[in-house]
């Protein structure tokens, strides 16, 4: 391998990639403030004990995990586990309902393929404390809000609820409920042949094959999918709750104004610690990338870690995903974006001081935001510099104009150029 | 152990705390930006190899690797070399002089102490492909700024030049010479006894102890200490380089309006990629914490990766330390930040959709701030809720006042409460 290679399945942007990316995050910091949410910073690093209590699933393979000294640690591999975590260790000095937002990366040793990243961005919000199916919708409504700020392609929302298919697999007294769980997950990516044998393979019978097979097909008018509950007639109480919470639930995304969601039978989420409300969503017209915001709620995660039971609900933005689609479609050329782009040029060792003076009030007394170029350098080799880095203004310090108080700015995309005072320069901001 | 310990060296702050915390590491890359950095996020896990390459000193025993499958991995111990890595990959696709900043995690398992994390948040600046003492002391401006504008104790910045004690240590023609920097550089911790003595172990004759000595104990007035080297009269080209950069870097900082700053010659940070300038620096009055921000030129360190050889001069803010030394020193009560603090309460289902339309036009359209509260709530509930979380202002819909398109305001500061038309309360804005 060559000396400085970045191991498999890490990603790194580009200079200019990397502006659009931390536009996106910042965009997302700002309307999770925006709607009250507050930030937390857990810690990356963990005992493994805590990360895996409740993963479940396929997390205990896919984590990174180490031994120091005589500690079994983990990096995170989602920002929810170690928020449960702290929650569970601060909730005396935190007011409830908390609503928290945290930005941050987390690790999977995943096989890297499209879309999965060993190195991943997520951007959650969590309330806790609280088990509202008004704030369920609130959060919908701001991550909807986000991606239209962002000018991005519409989110359609696909929601279920974890309690119909337990109540119902309860009813129908199945042993192995994690197993059906984990194939019902797996409908979309299977063909139909495969996952009715994969059902058959649990000695499911032919008849409730049939039931589970309408549920999580029925992807109809939001009324259609109720009515096929109803008509189910399952009285198990657990499924007669996820129900009530879902039909609750699309009151709110109506009040919402949420603007495009499903109910989806067929979404239970991997991880385990989901206990209600769960929803996957996607861009439209992007649908084969999949899912870009996800999540649920999880009343039992909390209570994990300690006896006082914590409920919760949680939203959390894949950005390093949902960037990947966005470079990978060359979205960033329709995407509204532009930054201050302003360079300034020392032309001359004589007045330096003079020179320098007159830069530093441009930046601190002014507020004009500029790159100042390191060296004193040539009108030429300014001009390639300039050019080569899609400034938009230059800026330029000669000795005659610093002794006249004056500079020579130029318009890069024009070519204009002409004398200014100092005065004009900051005024013009 | 309780079950939801954090592993001991790792910190995670107070949700009031993070918020601060947040405040700081926005104005930081606000003025990082404002002054023409542009940003990079490289990869938290590289190859072993990568990051051990050039390090040095003790990082390879508290640095955390592992092993994932074949590989040799570890997460990196600072930004400056996963930096270097990136842009030795991608140098031919980056206009230089390049101007980069990185906000982000490092992570060294040391042995914990006050001032030192096993995570902790950097925020670094720094220009590559550029070797000029203007860029060095821009730099050092960008900080004072940044200090300034928080409102913290004026920064002091100790300097030297690695090429000095080089060239002394070649003039004496020194084997050890990395074992001698050292001690040098422990010349802070230990007491001047056991600091020569340490200088005798390694065989290192008396006459020359005495002149390290009164190099590194120099701490006058620039001027005093520029005599000192002169009157050295070492003609090692090293040497008279270092001296030459330090004199000219000392007529920058002063172009610059750095306020504070001495010639310190026993900083000689731990890193051996340093090559030229490099700096440490204290809060005036806090000095006993240590460094806050510390940097240094490194000019070999993207040809470590590659043939064609990169000069950089870095600094970085120890985001992580220098809140640690404010949270202890109580400083955020002096610390001009508030923040919005806005709460919106539903007090009746009763025309709930119209209450609800109303909130989202407040929120939408009109660009009001608030956090919703959760549930259909009493107002005294709602006062307790609002008086815990320390809100300015409280906001409530009631069943009239949501069909007169009016709500009740209340100023929790003031206790003043009235009746607002819905436009009113958006036109305060």
């Amino acid at each position: 391998m060559p000396k400085h290679q970045l191991p498999s399945g890490f990603i790194e942007y580009s200079l200019d990639e990397q502006v659009k990316f931390n536009h996106i995050l910042r965009t997302i910091q700002d309307e999770y403030e925006f709607a009250g949410f507050t930030p937390l910073e857990a810690a990356s690093i963990q005992y493994s004990e805590v990360l895996l209590a409740k993963a479940g699933g396929e997390m205990d393979k896919e984590i990174y995990r180490f031994q120091k000294g005589s500690r079994d640690l983990s990096l995170r591999f989602d920002l929810t586990v170690p928020m449960a975590r702290y929650i569970a260790e601060h909730h005396r000095d935190i007011a409830m309902p908390a609503k928290i937002y945290q930005i941050g990366k987390s690790w999977r040793a995943e096989k890297p393929q499209k879309g999965r990243y060993r190195e991943l961005y997520q951007a959650d919000i969590d309330i806790l404390g609280n088990n509202s199916r008004l704030a369920e919708a609130e959060m919908l409504s701001i991550i909807q809000n986000i991606f239209t700020i962002l000018d991005l392609p519409e989110i359609t929302f696909r929601i279920s609820n974890r309690k119909i298919l337990s109540g119902l697999l309860e009813e129908y007294k199945i042993q192995d409920q994690a197993g059906v769980l984990r194939i019902i997950d797996k409908y979309e990516k299977l063909s139909k042949t495969d996952w009715l044998q994969a059902l058959r393979d649990l000695q499911i019978e032919e008849k409730f094959i049939d039931t589970l097979y309408n549920f999580v097909s029925a992807k109809g008018e939001v009324q259609e999918v109720f009515n096929l509950l109803q008509d189910q007639n399952c009285q198990h109480p657990l499924y007669l709750d996820g129900l009530k919470e879902l039909q609750e639930l699309v009151q709110y995304l109506e009040l919402f104004e949420i603007r495009k969601y499903k109910i989806d039978l067929s979404i239970v989420r991997g991880q385990d610690y989901y206990t209600g409300t769960v929803f996957e969503s996607n861009l439209e017209g992007l649908e084969a990338y999949g899912s870009v915001c996800s999540g649920g709620r999880y009343d039992n995660l909390v209570g994990n870690y300690i006896d006082t039971p914590i409920t919760g609900f949680g939203a959390s933005i894949g950005v390093s995903r949902l960037f990947g689609i966005l470079r990978e479609e060359d979205w960033f050329k329709a995407m509204n974006y532009s930054e201050p782009k302003r360079v300034v040029f020392i032309l001359s060792e004589e007045n330096l001081p003079q020179t320098m003076q007159t830069i530093i009030e441009l930046r601190d007394e002014y507020g004009v935001a500029f790159d100042l170029y390191p060296e004193i350098v040539s009108f030429k080799k300014a001009l390639q510099y300039a050019n080569r880095k899609n400034y938009t203004e230059a800026i330029f310090f000669g000795s005659d104009e610093a002794k006249a108080g004056e500079v020579l700015v130029k318009n890069m995309q024009t070519g204009e150029q002409g004398i200014l005072l100092l005065e004009d320069l900051g005024e013009r901001e």
